[in-house]
């Protein structure tokens, strides 16, 4: 059983290195849902990754993400590498219809065998859909593409937990955010490393960069790296190639100054400390057994102890 | 040290019964980040929970929600119950900012003895805010809060995570979000106990109702209970009453049909997990040593192992 499982993963993991859309669509479900199979595949891969340019494109709802994250996807085909798209949909009420239906006529755009497009939404608990988006970048570095994009809707939590995952964290913002710029400092600027001034074509994108500027200015830079702030149109692809151009000098950045082996070290630190957790607690279930694990929940629920205390009594022995 | 780390945090228990807002703050923070004293705070609160009202109030940003929270302070506050606010910002740049400014308003406003609020940001990793705020729920609970309204902004999976830990969750959405409301389904539809339309008196509450009534009948119910949707306009109170009622219902009726002993089982599980695995984690890395993890990781990082066989390998004795 094992041993087919391992085998049917292996088969996977060859049909999607020779770039069978289908097997790696297969693949990739095996690995996010940790179906059997899941740790052979990424255990086969592993070795593999690390080739990628991992890119991530995040902001607010609004700020015309998908349609930049096509005309890079377009940027990167014409220089002949081949893409990933994993759009992560924390399933926001006010990200998920649209990047769905931007998705659909994505596909439709650039329907060729170079690029892959993969949506993924929340897994149903906080942190799972960051895990599950790394192991995902995984694969696809693995089995050969070039460029992967990720794109995330919103700003909260979760997507800075995603976005971690990636070389280059590309923040898109639009004029006429308003005081709700200032706020974005509290979130994702510390992260990012490419900051857009999309639809910059209308009005108020002066003020926007200017704000921008002004933020990166009074907030505490982590690295010697100055984070450029780039005006495209998306719609009209203006810009678009000094944004290219911006991603690919911190990629030169940070590879040179240490910053991409940090970023590597902290996820691969977060991965195994995962990985660990779960084993761990699968190892002390097993030994108690559920049972006593679930009565001792049931007299926290009822107040007749604490948590504390029920924590105590199962690593007791 | 210990004893005196435990009888600090004793008095500040002792002072926060009596109803002292600066001991009460002192314990909140002392619980909130696990300081010393956490422990045995928690220890000695948690016989006293589970005798607060503990009402969610969450929905997507501009609804309304601080305003219609203030109101509901008020009417429980009318109804001689002592009442805690807990606002949770995952600061997301389109609530941060917005969200104080009520705040400060809010406490200009009902600046009595009877009422305490508390803001909380986000953890800095997900699934934190959840955890902490539940801590947070349960010292007020303990301390003699009679209602508990918890207030979060925003609709990812934070929040969903956040919200679970009330009895009884009230969605606030508004005319006019167009096809977005149809992704709220996606979202908290299914966790939500009461749906309100607030800003009722603009033009599209009639329409936004319906489609709430009809994705409910749409969404596979999980429960006999059947959310009924209130409509209010939060700046002059109006259908407050009715609001408060409606979440009345629910409490009576999850009281009597086991779910809310369903949902503390829940929180008490996902509580319980938690400590196990940082506790499990801890005594590994006593056992192993920070230096093998360390190592283990970098080797991950430098893709020589991947991080199933680093696991194994930490885990092998």
């Amino acid at each position: 059983m094992v041993s087919g499982v391992s085998s049917a993963a292996a088969g996977l993991v060859a049909k999607a290195r020779e770039g069978d859309k289908h097997a790696t669509a297969r693949l990739l479900s095996v690995v996010e849902n940790e179906e059997p199979g899941a740790a052979e595949a990424l255990r086969e891969l592993y070795p593999l990754t690390g080739k990628a340019r991992v890119i991530g494109v995040t902001g607010p709802p609004g700020g015309g993400k998908s349609t930049l994250v096509n005309r890079l996807a377009g940027a990167y085909r014409e220089q002949g590498d081949r893409v990933a798209v994993v759009a992560v949909d924390p399933s926001s009420p006010f990200s998920g219809g649209a990047l769905l239906g931007d998705r659909i006529r994505m596909s439709e755009r650039f329907l060729d065998d170079g690029l892959f497009i993969r949506s993924m939404a929340s897994r149903g608990h906080s942190g799972g859909l960051a895990r599950s988006t790394s192991r995902v970048v995984n694969v696809l570095d693995a089995i050969g593409y070039g460029v992967v994009l990720v794109e995330t809707v919103g700003v909260g939590q979760e997507e800075v937990d995603v976005i971690r995952v990636v070389d280059t964290v590309v923040l898109v913002t639009v004029p006429g955010l308003g005081d709700d710029i200032q706020a974005i400092k509290a979130g994702v600027l510390e992260i990012a490393d490419v900051l857009v001034v999309n639809k910059a074509d209308r009005p108020g994108a002066d003020e926007t960069a200017r704000d921008l500027a002004q933020m990166l200015t009074l907030g505490k830079m982590r690295t010697s790296w100055k984070p450029p702030i780039v005006r495209t149109v998306a719609a009209t692809g203006e810009n678009v190639p000094q944004l290219v151009d911006a991603i690919e000098k911190h990629r030169a950045w940070a590879a040179e100054n240490g910053e991409r082996d940090r970023r590597r070290r902290d996820a691969a630190r977060s991965e195994v400390e995962e990985l660990l957790r779960a084993a761990l607690i699968r190892r002390l279930r097993d030994r108690v057994g559920d049972e006593r694990v679930d009565r001792a929940v049931a007299r926290v629920a009822e107040r007749s102890i604490d948590p504390y205390a029920a924590v105590e009594e199962l690593l007791k022995d």
